[in-house]
């Protein structure tokens, strides 16, 4: 693998761009990785564990000269940085992004990139429930799908890099619409988490339950919830801010078949419940055709968690 | 370890029943092990993977002579089961059950069991979305807790044969009242499966996104939710109709938070969410803490599905 940025510039340093750096690292496919963000202690941790090739104290500064800058911040302080990078960029660089929704970010980050700079979108579909410049490896992205969002008239050659550049951290990459992105990751990411987060605090309002029973047993199917609902705050309350009709369109369609359901419990209509549930196991079986994930009994977690 | 029951016969053949005769050999714990199902292709692959030490074709048969019987049947069949080996079994053995809800099972057993032998349900908290014969592992309860629901009388000595035979299989032993389990287990396992079931129906329905994309970008999130939801239909068909009241109370609670977390999209209250999502890692830690999961990123699933 050869270079393809000579100046990578990160904005942010958690999770993504730290996993970013080391992905990129490990293919050697940035000249200089410069690093920002806006907490002192995240830039001193990032220093310390050399994650960046030289870290900058704004924004503004961390983009001079970069022919890429990758906004890592939540999709609510994307606007923020845009405008304040806006006038430091140079002729030729790409600006993207690797938030959770996309039209919102079309929306705030395209009015302040200017005139000769491309701005193309992108969001990679991975992450785990840690966050921070520590939570980053290298990784992360192997054969998981970065999805790129060209606005309209994109520069190919701006385009073709960006995905060899994704495609070079070890991710698939795919192209979409902003819209339908939303509504994608709206049914398979937006509202399983927020469902994850529900339940999560379902469980710890119960008297009649103590907590200390709900963390016992939980390896019942409750732990995967958990998972999800442990993800950062942050990042999570600015994505259902930001990809608001789309979560409302299929939270609607949630509840309507929820209820359906539990009407079939409390009428006992054991039939009803019989074939809804035997429909789902097929969806299922997709998933680990398509090698996104794994049939091996409990995902070897027995073994992860000896 | 040392043989702890010299007959042990286990009605049914599924995950359940196939994990618990693996882990019986691993640790010498029975000294034999007999096995019947209802479905013949389920004897026949039984037979051919020497799953147990004998198949009989008939429940009643199975039962002969064996001082532990293992009700390892959906919930529902439970009773039926146990009027066809009532009058067959051995003074002074132990019936037992690995269902998912015990008050109903109570119910349904109880009044078939005859004098002089002891009823002692159990549930151990472990399964993979995996089913029939070929789908156990000795490792399944290793680490996992196994609740014991003594009901009123039971014989200490039973009681503790019947403990000292789940510690032999790995897991860590509770004992609850079955009111109690219904309930803690409607929190932890059976509202979180329901919710999942009905997050892959909705997914599945939506036209406007494709199936083969919601099998591509499952990996936001959505993964672990269709794991959940390729579990067992008629197990949990079962669980649904047998432990109603639980589930319905907890569904209640459930919509009104989601109720809640929806408004608070709708009318942009930012904190609202914000708060929320925080609150909800505290839960995670604590199962961390626990033992009962890892704190490794994805859990080694990018490894497993290497």
């Amino acid at each position: 693998m050869s270079v393809i940025y000579q100046r990578v510039a990160l904005i942010g340093l958690g999770l993504i761009a730290g996993s970013m750096a080391h992905a990129m690292r490990r293919a050697g496919l940035a000249g200089e990785i410069v690093g920002t963000a806006r907490s002192a202690e995240t830039r001193k941790i990032a220093a310390e564990i050399n994650l960046c090739d030289r870290i900058t104290e704004t924004a503004a500064e961390a983009v001079q000269g970069a022919d890429l800058v990758v906004l890592c911040v939540p999709v609510g302080a994307m606007s923020a940085v845009a405008a304040e990078i806006g006038p430091h960029l140079s002729k030729g660089a790409t600006v993207t992004d690797v938030g959770s929704v996309k039209q919102a970010v079309v929306d705030a980050v395209a009015p302040h990139v200017p005139k000769g700079v491309h701005f193309i979108p992108a969001h990679p579909l991975a992450g785990t429930e840690h966050s921070g410049p520590r939570s980053g490896f290298a990784e992360l992205f192997d054969n998981r799908f970065c999805l790129i969002v060209p606005v309209e008239g994109s520069d190919p050659k701006a385009v073709a890099d960006l995905r060899a550049l994704w495609e070079g951290m070890g991710a698939n990459v795919e192209e979409m619409d902003p819209d339908h992105h939303d509504l994608v990751l709206a049914v398979t990411s937006h509202v399983p988490h927020l469902i994850a987060y529900t339940m999560v605090g379902v469980a710890d309002d119960l008297r009649r339950v103590t907590d200390s029973e709900v963390v016992k047993y939980s390896a019942a199917g409750f732990r995967d919830f958990t998972r999800i609902a442990a993800s950062d705050p942050t990042m999570w309350r600015d994505v259902f801010l930001n990809n608001k009709d789309a979560t409302l369109e299929i939270l609607g369609r949630f509840t309507e078949e929820l209820f359906a359901l539990q009407r079939a419990i409390r009428t006992g209509s054991g039939d009803e419940l019989f074939d809804y549930f035997t429909r789902t196991r097929a969806i299922r079986r997709g998933i680990i055709e398509a090698g996104q994930d794994t049939a091996a009994p409990d995902f070897g977690r027995t073994k992860a968690s000896d």
